[in-house]
């Protein structure tokens, strides 16, 4: 699909296909179908940054809180969102070791239990050491830095997952 | 669940169960979870639309375009949530016969095709022969009334969705 294309959606197919590039929030996605028609995929982008970089902290609070723990109850009963399951796989989260396990889950409660929203990360930008890395590593920051880091990661996961929906002209420059 | 065990939920609990009290938008429940402890359900009941009331105008559109057609094609496809299914059959909008379900679907598309959002409207306020009146009469309204319109129906649905789910000491109150 292209950005013409994409233009030429009536909202409810639009909110289908794009619905979940940011986890569980297909507001966001309806509410920028407002901003059509979009010059560029950049564009579209820039429209979701802008819907959430206007929210309060509490809306931007609330969309970490939409997303699963890594390697989590979500992950082991089955109920990860098709986007969430394949970045996790991907990311060697389904296949942990026992220990690991363990250690995981020691440190997405302890990350909860002092931010009062999950760890997020791009798990497709990153590779199982690195991320348990960074979730021992991200525990230890101030809140304020962890909600504005973790609204990164919402915005690079978006983004891979947009350029998984619509062609680029220039996806390196996406 | 009373008040008091609402706030002591984990936000995780928290959306699960309050997720859906606006159609599709875990994000603003998983928001409000910040704003903890709750007095009462309608100081919960309040938070919920002070989020809601601060959202630009695309935001409210969004919430919107989160809703399902009345009798429309995820009644038919059976991919309602549980609260708008149960909430439609009650309207009697599984039951049309093919004229009722003809003309709401040529409404629908006109309400949509004006507004660039579906006609929302709290079903177990109202009922089949009401529902199909004011479908044919808000289609003529103006776009800014809609939208408040359609924003108050989702308050009253919001309303009694968390009715159902919190014992309020006034339930007459909420």
């Amino acid at each position: 699909m292209d950005i013409a294309a994409v233009n030429g959606l009536p909202y409810e197919d639009f909110v289908d296909i794009f619905g979940n590039v940011v986890e569980k929030c297909p507001i966001i996605t309806a509410a920028v179908w407002t901003k059509r028609p979009f010059a560029s995929l950049n564009a579209l982008e820039a429209a979701i940054h802008e819907f959430i970089d206007a929210l309060p902290q509490s809306g931007k609070e609330g969309i970490l809180r939409c997303h699963p723990d890594l390697a989590g109850r979500d992950l082991h009963s089955g109920t990860l969102t098709r986007e969430s399951r394949e970045e996790q796989a991907r990311a060697g989260m389904h296949a942990l070791g026992p220990e690991e396990s363990r250690r995981v889950a020691r440190l997405n409660d302890e990350y909860k239990q002092r931010f009062g929203f999950p760890f997020v990360i791009c798990a497709r930008m990153s590779d199982k050491a690195s991320i348990l890395l960074q979730l021992s590593e991200r525990c230890r920051n101030e809140r304020a830095v962890e909600l504005a880091r973790g609204i990164e990661e919402v915005k690079k996961i978006c983004r891979l997952r947009l350029q998984g929906l619509v062609h680029s002209d220039a996806p390196n420059k996406l």
